[in-house]
């Protein structure tokens, strides 16, 4: 761990520094899978997936018989807990569909916005050693709110090429329309030039990691949309004196656990604070089953001291933290003062956990201060919106004017000729 | 220009083909440019546009002088119509403002969502043989809306090392907090990194030609956002018997003139529209000043007669123009049916100049059918969503179960734990 005083600005930049990734080879390695996938489909995944997952399969698509199997290895109690955490997500992302709008000029011309959900997208659910279904209900839900039509699941399978039941059994539980055992670049891949088996899609959504990542940077080669790029997990908080140090120590330590490479932040104005903090994660951090991991992210971890809670506040826009937490007691306060965060926890009750599962916001959020540009998933992620406007014929002659000495500014006669032949011709039908 | 009459559905492929543009030169010419850019700045800026546009710039900031003297040089003609222009398409993005969206579960937590205007954002203004104004409208005008507080414009200078003045006064109109003289890959890269004089900003917006396209893809890789990619400018007619031939004749060349690649595809079930169309484009063709450029665009011109208005809204769906004009008389009655278009001009008085300018609706449209996963240019271009959750203790006491399932079994013990030591601690209080 990290320890900064009062450190000038110029400090700045090392305390928010993230890993970095290089590019190139990664480049590379998608080409050379993109073009095979392009060229031989199915054949390709099957190579692909026995070199990287050691695994062959046959059929990509996970069967109506798989599906059922799943239903019996969930157990009841994880159902009940998978139905709450999807309820809350489900109520949230209802009230962030967003809706028609229109502008009425009074003069013969109106516009209008129009929401259509993205017909086909591909969701990418990692593996990894633990089943990540709380991912599967962070993307399909918003998906299936947005009305798309077409809602297709990727995840890497297994060494017996299965996919663990809890991802199944959320997946048709919160509507995907059908999912695929394929990983990697080659799920992408996959799904930007569809396969005998894995159908093309038009936006490919979701976490992964590096290779995931470059991969779906790949795919807009191809005209595919992304979400944003993924980087690792990190969590930046801010506490007071008010704040409990058991509390801010288990929560960095959430962090942790997700990687080696995990970035969690503590910063106060209260010194006192931070060696409170520390002794606790010293505590706890033994206590893990992941504790391997949870050290080696608590190397890269930053405690840091300002003067005060502004420059606090004005440090958390600059990080632009993927998870933000206020621990503070006067937190409203600061509320519309955040300006680059991706999810924010207010008080002493709201730990990232809640967030991360059940409490209804998501968790695929922007990481490495992708956050002063980006959202995280939401609603908006599985929509567009398309323009209308209907001019009438008076309409058309109140704008006329304008087009005509805009249109001949910019030198573009036929976009002026438009608009003329429309207005002389009625008027010579008038005369006449 | 092709002619195509009820073609099968493996001929679609062929008739929605989009002018296909090569990545792998432009990227390694972007690599270059942009290390030069990072390490050497202005100097790097001052070499490209001498190398690409001819002219030594000093200071890339345009002046408070340059200013004021544009504001002298444009008609008071112009001036107007560019007032009434901007005046409906602030009206018309000023509805477009999401707003803020809650969710209370009514259980002990809430979640929110709030909206920020992203900080810093790069607008590029390509330039060219006419000075494209209008782009300045299109893209300051939504940023303002959502509250950016940094809207910087980047143009090429003229031989002459200026900008035209048009474009000066629409973005000092429009409230750009600055003009750069710089273009190209270079601006991007500038945009990207900050020299001495150009700020690095958040999100690239705008339209480009190729270069442009593949320089702002490329600062992808440093963390950047951008709009979408441009291709070469498109138009989709459907029209039946009610429609005026001359007039989809105009449309289709105002289309036409944009470009040599532009795409300008005309669609009827009824036969006999497309002889008198064709006809009527070859009277007006050779009026044009650019009828050099339209005479080529109209060799890739595309007529296709399909069975029914039904097919004809199928193909348009699959083609995903990024201007639709539905030239026939009960258009309302498909507005529903359109899944994917850019922006959709509805009967005969709404030609694509009148959008293209002045009725209020965005002229940065999505080409090369990326209006299947993206929409133009809006004030959700320029906008982040941020959530906010607020748990209490009674909420978290709620909520415990579902994520200590939730958490042990994606085995994240240290996520379990941020909970328990919550709810523990606070049952031990109690009882002592």
């Amino acid at each position: 761990m990290e320890k900064w005083i009062n450190p000038s600005l110029q400090d700045w930049g090392k305390i928010m520094a993230r890993p970095q990734i290089g590019n190139d080879d990664l480049e590379k390695l998608c080409r050379a899978i993109f073009m095979e996938v392009q060229k031989e489909g199915d054949k390709a995944l099957m190579k692909y997936t026995w070199y990287f997952d050691r695994v062959r399969i046959g059929n990509f698509k996970v069967s109506e018989e798989e599906m059922e199997e799943a239903e019996g290895r969930v157990s009841p109690a994880l159902k009940e807990a998978i139905r709450e955490a999807a309820r809350n997500i489900e109520a949230f992302h209802l009230k962030q569909l967003p809706g028609s709008c229109e502008y009425e000029s009074g003069n013969g011309f109106r516009c209008w916005q129009e929401v259509r959900g993205i017909e086909k997208v591909g969701l990418y659910v990692p593996g990894g050693s633990a089943p990540l279904f709380s991912t599967v209900l962070m993307l399909v839900i918003p998906a299936r709110i947005a009305h798309c039509r077409e809602i297709v699941i990727c995840t890497p399978p297994d060494r017996e090429g299965r996919v663990p039941p809890a991802i199944l059994w959320a997946a048709r539980y919160c509507g995907a329309t059908a999912v695929y055992k394929v990983g990697g670049v080659q799920a992408i891949a996959a799904m930007t030039f569809g396969t005998e088996t894995v159908p093309r899609v038009f936006k490919i959504v979701g976490p992964g990691n590096q290779y995931v990542t470059a991969a779906k940077r790949f795919a807009g080669n191809y005209g595919l949309a992304m979400d944003m790029p993924a980087g690792p997990s990190e969590v930046l908080i801010v506490a007071d004196r008010t704040a409990r140090p058991e509390y801010i120590a288990a929560d960095l330590l959430s962090q942790a656990e997700h990687g080696k490479d995990s970035q969690a932040v503590f910063v106060s104005w209260c010194p006192d604070m931070l060696e409170k903090v520390e002794k606790e994660v010293k505590r706890q951090i033994g206590l893990l089953p992941r504790c391997e991991i949870a050290r080696a992210a608590w190397e890269n971890a930053r405690f840091v001291v300002f003067e005060n809670p502004e420059v606090c506040i004005q440090f958390v826009n600059e990080y632009a933290p993927e998870h933000l937490i206020l621990n503070i007691e006067n937190y409203r306060d600061y509320i519309a003062a955040i300006q680059n965060a991706g999810s924010v926890f207010l008080g002493n009750y709201s730990p990232e956990s809640a967030g991360d599962y059940a409490s209804g916001t998501n968790h695929t959020l922007p990481t490495s201060a992708f956050a002063k540009a980006y959202s995280g998933i939401n609603v908006d992620t599985f929509v567009k919106k398309i323009s209308f406007q209907e001019i009438s014929e008076k309409g058309l002659r109140y704008l006329a004017p304008v087009l005509v000495t805009m249109a001949e500014q910019e030198q573009l006669e036929a976009h002026k000729n438009a608009v003329q032949i429309r207005v002389t011709n009625k008027e010579t039908e008038k005369e006449a």
